[in-house]
């Protein structure tokens, strides 16, 4: 650890592409407001990027930039590493690096923290440094925060919310123009919302590793981002988004985290109805917002942006503030990363998703045929699955696969997928059929 | 200062009400799971209140129970004081008391920071304690925290939100049932929303003396309460409810503040017009929520419960740990309480209401008679207000006096109120005009 002193916290920065854009504009636009709020200067002395030459706009006078990363993490002048060169593997590298140099670190990176965030906040609990990644989870707005000291006295019940823009800019889309989902994505791809190869975004892992940090925060467990079941939205029509707004409900790539009794979690990102009357129905575009349900708090709810430059850059930048202060004083390990000491994690037992009660929105793809109908309510009554509403669009275009949605009364997952199967295998039925879930908690 | 050490950090409550039985209850009941996250026990020690025979369905084993203050205040065991007795003067007294005997102290009174803020806040800093308030503004959602660190990197741009839950609970209701602000007012009291004598919520006076905390963290200033022009919502009628619907706003008993060019701030309380889309607006109820605006972090929104025994309670014991932390660390003062140190706070000027610049919504009660509209036409164009729409509700009942509803041009708040002491002056105005700003910042 770092003496208490009262010379500038120095910042090096590993990462000059967006976010580290972000990260110096406000740490230099900023300085004398964060100078005044801190009571001592925070300055970004040092800069790695493997491109050196591009202007980004930044003011680096007296700021030492080229692309000795390792050099960044062994300079005396630096007290903090900040992480955003994203990936893995190099990342994983300097970050370790850098805690075993005794400097403290700052990173954005999700994907990083969901597949070794053991190893890393376990080296730096033993070195006692601190890593901050308030700006992995939902950007710019501080929920990591909320979760780790606002609500520190309350036993966690839920978290959940939209997770990942990109996913709730198409959706968002999909419902405004009605247009399928490879055609707005194509927009978005751009538009610059969406990646070129957009699997992480679609398929829900990018929630999936945001959940991970959430849950484990939130539950004090062990807990995989590879373990938590996880459904895109590359499924979705069009007509499901309609069809939620007519029965009373939205669409949204959720990522929910619930405490169940004996100390079961119930962990899934997937897309999920929930009332059109919730804030989070509310939350359009690129936006993020999670809701959090504390036993002593009641429900509580966190918006804003949750990616780009300057929101990253926010989290980033008061991470930094953070840590200086504790730099400063002397001391470290204020807070535990994960709420919990990391040591103290438990893994704990996953609720399986056949064991979840719930309405279900299914959109099945059957020829249009007489008798097809029954087969369907057939095969849920069997399963003890009863239904609430059933509604087939396009009456009339017989012989041709026409959707038909069937909202059912609240079943337990298991019993309408083994449905599912049966279904899915009738002959009249053409394409598998589309299971949402519906959530009625706000 | 104490010094670092291992054993448990002593909590002393003065006032065992609803929030201090909260305080008591989230500290016993959630004892392991803040131990485990703290590293070391936080242990309600002694609890000070004039009355003590009631039962408050806490387990008070191991707990010291009198009517004596200042002997809790003095006891060596106690680290931090609760203040939870409300009002002024004694509050004050024994804050200050607790303060000058080296202990930290933690309170959900925003009637006396709003009053006697600096005074406590500096003898705060002098000693070397804390001062935690977070359960002050907002209840349970910890949005100071947010304001203070999350968003720390951030120039603030505005904060406001709806700060008072009896008066949403009010306003809500009587969009609901269309019934009369006095009936719905009966009825909130009989179902304990509002208090017997309901002025400091309906005046907006404690919406005030939360938004003058909001402000001066934002902005850095010095802001007391009772330079925060504020206007309650007595004068409302359904109605007005009514027609702002029409228009696609509803009305909310907002309290803003925004930085304005040159380091002015704009402070008020008052019924405002905001866009129904808005998150906001579907804020229905007792519930709080607050929209900060940052220049890098861009809008966020925070939700919750703002009063109540265990939402404030959560908030309380949020501090206490916080606090507590720092205790065992043998370190104090890591964020200064409003932002900046107390010491550095500014006044700064405040943009007089007149020229504020907004569209407007305004009633008028005419008399119904020919020529009176366009009296009311002329006075607002000789004041260069431009009409958008207007509305004129019950046409027939000629003689009587009838609501009459205009929407101006954006104008100027000035020259607005200059032609409504004009039209106010008319023999055939019956009654002061309502005027209600619209605010088209999400």
């Amino acid at each position: 650890m770092a003496e208490k002193r009262d010379r500038a916290v120095g910042v090096g920065l590993i990462g000059f592409g967006t976010i580290g854009t972000g990260t110096a504009k406000v740490l230099t636009r900023s300085a004398d407001i964060i100078t005044r709020r801190l009571g001592f200067p925070l300055r970004l002395v040092r800069i790695a990027d493997v491109e050196t030459e591009r202007d980004r706009g930044v003011d680096l006078s007296g700021i030492h930039f080229d692309t000795d990363a390792e050099g960044l993490i062994a300079a005396p002048e630096v007290d903090i590493v900040v992480e955003l060169i994203g990936g893995y593997d190099v990342a994983r590298r300097l970050t370790l690096e850098a805690i075993a140099a005794g400097k403290h670190v700052v990173t954005a990176n999700k994907a990083l923290l969901a597949a070794h965030g053991a190893e890393i906040l376990g080296a730096a609990a033993k070195q006692g440094v601190e890593v901050g990644f308030e700006a992995a989870v939902a950007g710019g707005i501080p929920v990591l925060r909320a979760l780790r000291e606002g609500l520190a006295a309350n036993q966690i019940r839920s978290v959940f919310g939209i997770l990942n823009g990109t996913t709730n800019y198409i959706l968002s889309e999909m419902e405004r123009t009605e247009e399928a989902f490879e055609v707005v994505l194509k927009r978005a791809q751009e538009l610059g919302y969406a990646e070129a190869d957009p699997t992480f975004d679609v398929e829900g892992i990018d929630a999936a590793h945001k959940l991970a940090l959430l849950a484990s925060m939130a539950f004090g467990c062990q807990l995989d981002f590879r373990q938590i079941p996880t459904e895109g939205i590359r499924g979705l029509l069009p007509l499901d988004l309609e069809m939620a707004e007519s029965f009373g409900y939205r669409i949204k790539l959720l990522g929910t985290a619930k405490a169940h009794p004996g100390d079961a979690v119930e962990v899934h990102v997937c897309p999920t109805m929930i009332p059109r009357a919730s804030l989070l129905a509310k939350v359009d575009g690129a936006m993020n917002a999670v809701t959090i349900h504390g036993d002593a708090v009641g429900p509580t709810f966190y918006y804003g942006a949750g990616a780009g430059e300057m929101p990253t850059a926010s989290a980033v930048v008061g991470d930094l503030m953070e840590i200086a202060r504790e730099i400063v004083r002397g001391v470290s390990g204020r807070v535990a990363p994960l709420s919990y000491p990391v040591s103290e994690l438990e893994s704990k037992p996953l609720v399986p998703l056949s064991e979840l009660r719930a309405r279900c929105y299914l959109r099945f793809a059957a020829v249009d045929r007489p008798g097809v109908l029954s087969h369907l309510a057939g095969a849920l009554g069997e399963n003890g699955i009863g239904i609430e509403s059933l509604i087939q669009r396009r009456v009339g275009s017989a012989g041709k696969s026409v959707p038909v949605i069937i909202l059912t009364h609240p079943a337990l997952e298991g019993s309408v997928r083994k449905a599912l199967r049966q279904i899915d295998a009738l002959p009249d039925v053409t394409a598998p059929t589309q299971l949402i879930r519906i959530d009625e908690e706000m």
